[in-house]
């Protein structure tokens, strides 16, 4: 029996987390977050990854919320943000965190962002208005490896692409189709082997996807969403210092990029944003699973709390 | 020989003009404008059309300045604004636009604009922050005709597409390539017959092009610049009362349409303003050519001036 999930079923879809949840209108979209910390502190934005939302971030929230005025976000498409069917792109989504930031934070901020969350920081660092990006942190940035085409190394179609794919069918833009028991049952025959820790499983969709719109998936396979946003030129702009810090990753016999980010791909990203003149701290965690602030957030607000000392 | 025109070559590229020019640093890009008329009067912003330059406007300023703090600017790949190779699109000029409301303009205005500037005034009437736009103003806009796949009617492959194939291919991204000879005797085979007062002709291109990123031209004809924009959601969207003036129209026994927009589009774009609740303004002016600002000032300025006094 199909499962559908989304805004006009709020009960199926959402559930209650530790900090409370607040919203803003940005025009276009509706942003949900949620905030701690002395309004006095400096101002930290935390940008989920694909398939995350802002309460991802609790555990490493309740360690910065000390040091820091911790705002985290949901990206549109994800939670109780808006959808915005037909219109899920890098450049926009940027553009959103650009408002919030003008709107709620109002004034500079350093932003952290995981995955796709990593890729929008190194967009704000590279596009913001003036005077709103302090730093960024990249966290295991999927650097050209989400690009369809990129300048450099792995596409995302010799990576994770095949998840996307995969959700995409079965689960369709907006949970439109939301045949999770045909995903179950297909995964092992789309996704490759190494996969397999990821394989979807059990009678019901983790939260995480419940409250996705899988239209992100077919926009990331397709390259929607990175179109007109060249990750090359992109790097070239960056215009504040830079942490990344960089997880798993192997290359299979097959020159399938197992992880986020090749070793390669991030090397060429420090070139780019030296060039650009800006500075490059590296943490190579090649134990560590996608998600840092997810998996140690100890460490996690650890490494951001250093490196924000070393920022003027 | 080829002819090369861009901001590395500004004594062959640009020209004076009768009003000032200003710059804005939004970020991504450097924006050129022109401000005139009194700090306290209501604010204006006018889009020119791509090809345009914010001088289009001149002759109508000095007749609007009396009655309106009047704001016209260059978007980015025109005059003097910034090149962004790779990231001409609708999406990211809105944003353009939202920028230099909030940095220059600092409160609610009223924007007009002209063919693809047309068409950003209704991307900020559907997606600008909540307070930045009182009224929209949409010259001979080209909604539907200017996207590759569009939602009614012809698309721009069935219109005015062919000029934009011509300039990509002779002129080049950023002027690239720049045979202008070429462009010229190459215009009578690659063009309809109803273009010929189009044609290109001459030693060497208007001040129009010369000041001109040809690649807006090649994402036009590809799609780019619109993807990720779908004119029907945009229209589904509007948030404030909207003026349309329609010019010069026709649809050949070829099924092509000659002018902006056909009959059936802005019927249509009608349709989806006034289910937004909107307030929809119709003025059909078939004797007109594209811009009305241009070739009859007096008149422009008589109908902003009357429909702003229509307004809240």
């Amino acid at each position: 029996m199909a499962q559908h999930y989304g805004p006009d079923r709020p009960d199926l879809t959402y559930v209650a987390h530790d900090f409370p949840e607040r919203t803003v209108d940005l025009g276009e979209v509706v942003m949900n977050y949620a905030v701690t910390g002395a309004d006095n502190a400096p101002a930290l934005l935390l940008v989920p990854g694909q398939i995350e939302s802002w309460w991802g971030y609790e555990a490493a929230m309740k360690l910065l919320e000390a040091d820091f005025r911790v705002y985290a976000i949901d990206l549109r498409g994800q939670d109780r943000s808006s959808r915005t069917p037909g219109r899920y792109t890098l450049n926009n989504m940027g553009n959103d965190l650009v408002r919030f930031i003008q709107l709620v934070i109002g004034g500079p901020c350093i932003v952290a962002g995981l995955s796709s969350g990593g890729v929008l920081s190194c967009w704000l660092s590279a596009y913001a208005p003036p005077g709103l990006i302090r730093a960024a942190y990249f966290e295991d940035a999927p650097l050209f490896a989400s690009e369809v085409a990129p300048a450099c190394g792995f596409s995302i179609r010799q990576g994770y692409g095949d998840m996307f794919l995969l959700m995409s069918r079965f689960l369709g833009d907006h949970w439109s189709v939301g045949d999770w028991a045909g995903m179950v049952a297909g995964a092992p025959a789309a996704l490759p082997a190494w996969m397999a820790p990821f394989f979807p499983c059990g009678d019901e969709p983790p939260q995480t996807l419940k409250k996705y719109d899988p239209e992100w998936a077919r926009t990331f396979w397709s390259g929607t969403a990175s179109i007109n946003c060249s990750h090359r030129h992109m790097l070239e702009r960056v215009r504040v210092p830079v942490l990344f810090t960089h997880h798993f990753r192997n290359v299979d016999e097959t020159g399938v990029l197992q992880g986020a980010i090749a070793d390669i791909q991030v090397a060429y990203a420090r070139k780019l944003i030296e060039a650009a003149g800006q500075r490059f701290e590296y943490r190579s965690l090649p134990q560590m699973g996608h998600s840092l602030h997810g998996q140690d957030p100890a460490l996690y607000a650890d490494i951001v709390r250093e490196w924000s000392r070393t920022l003027d």
